[in-house]
């Protein structure tokens, strides 16, 4: 059985991860959401294992110790890490698993799954970007020029992406990464592998039938 | 403007290459067909340039002669090709264009545009697959030997491709493609091209209003 396909949807923050994430998790059921850990405490209605792995801050750092978490961050003094072993056991029961991440979390996944199918969501569209960057025109050239810079860092981190999806619309944006799982799992070398397995097994069992 | 996308539709003869292609067609007006050269005569109601470009001997041997073919053969005393021009033509302008054609077009049609996206049609299933090798069990040990040779040996050609789809159901296996097209619109190295060149126009803009 060939293995699940880790997704890891990144962008710049405040581009819409989130909303897009839940919409495509609402799409595709079988898609596995990994949870993280945390150390902060659970608000009202928060589940253990379902919204976030509750640790103590112990606990926590004997996870970092033993390498159990793919990437981990300290935000407002709680910590929060992705356990290796839950995306190991889906991917492993050939089940596709998506982790929800921002920028720099991703790249540290990317260190310890480089086989991850790496998605950028971008802003809208490119007039959009525009817009972020000249304003209104009546923006100081200083002012352009430093958020030009900015958009060239960010384009920069593309660099380690597989895939970029500009999130216009939630339903588009939804259907073009539901199309890059469709077309990941459709890459020869995977199919391949299921085929040289099948062929394989035929031949050993044309050969036990000689005896 | 980005180019458009070479898409290869190839596989084994019989598994449904032109079935698929034509549906895929009507769910995608947008997409263009390549349409190939030949020295055949018309049939009833085939139209030049939609059917294919009708070509004299000399004619065809002149594109021959000039690389204007990106492929040819010749079956049952015909020549058939596919005309270069029409391809670049489509792609410069950004769109997509298929190419439906046999395994040994489709690796000539690679050295010329490797770029392209080379779709491998498979049978059914691994199931089907087996059927078709195996049969119903009462075939000699040296026929089921044979047909897994000649599987290995079709497997082997899948090497060049990109992408293999099971032709279970026309539908599915045009969803699939589909999502092939979508996803390969969405790779990092495409849409990056794109916001270099608009962050370039900005910045070039923004330069040029300091004057």
């Amino acid at each position: 059985m060939n293995r699940g396909l880790l997704i890891v949807l990144s962008g710049p923050s405040g581009v819409g991860k989130g909303t897009v994430c839940a919409a495509l998790r609402r799409k595709m059921p079988e898609l596995i959401y990994s949870v993280s850990a945390t150390t902060r405490a659970p608000r009202a209605g928060e589940v253990d294992g379902v919204n976030y792995f509750f640790k103590t801050k112990e606990q926590f750092l004997d996870m970092i110790a033993r390498d159990a978490l793919l990437e981990h961050a300290e935000y407002v003094g709680n910590y929060y890490g992705t356990p290796r072993e839950f995306v190991e056991k889906t991917l492993s029961e050939g089940k596709d698993i998506i982790l929800e991440i921002e920028v720099q979390g991703a790249l540290k996944v990317k260190e310890k799954f480089p086989e991850g199918v790496f998605v950028f969501l971008l802003p809208p569209s490119l007039g959009e970007l525009e817009s972020r960057i000249v304003g209104r025109g009546t923006e100081s050239k200083d002012k352009i020029d430093h958020r030009l810079s900015v958009a060239v860092e960010e384009m920069n981190l593309l660099n380690k992406y597989d895939y970029a999806v500009f999130n216009d619309e939630i339903d588009l944006a939804c259907g073009r990464i539901q199309a890059i799982i469709t077309a990941e799992h459709c890459k020869r070398e995977r199919i391949q592998h299921e085929l040289f397995d099948e062929l394989k097994s035929l031949t050993a069992a044309n050969n036990g039938s000689e005896r």
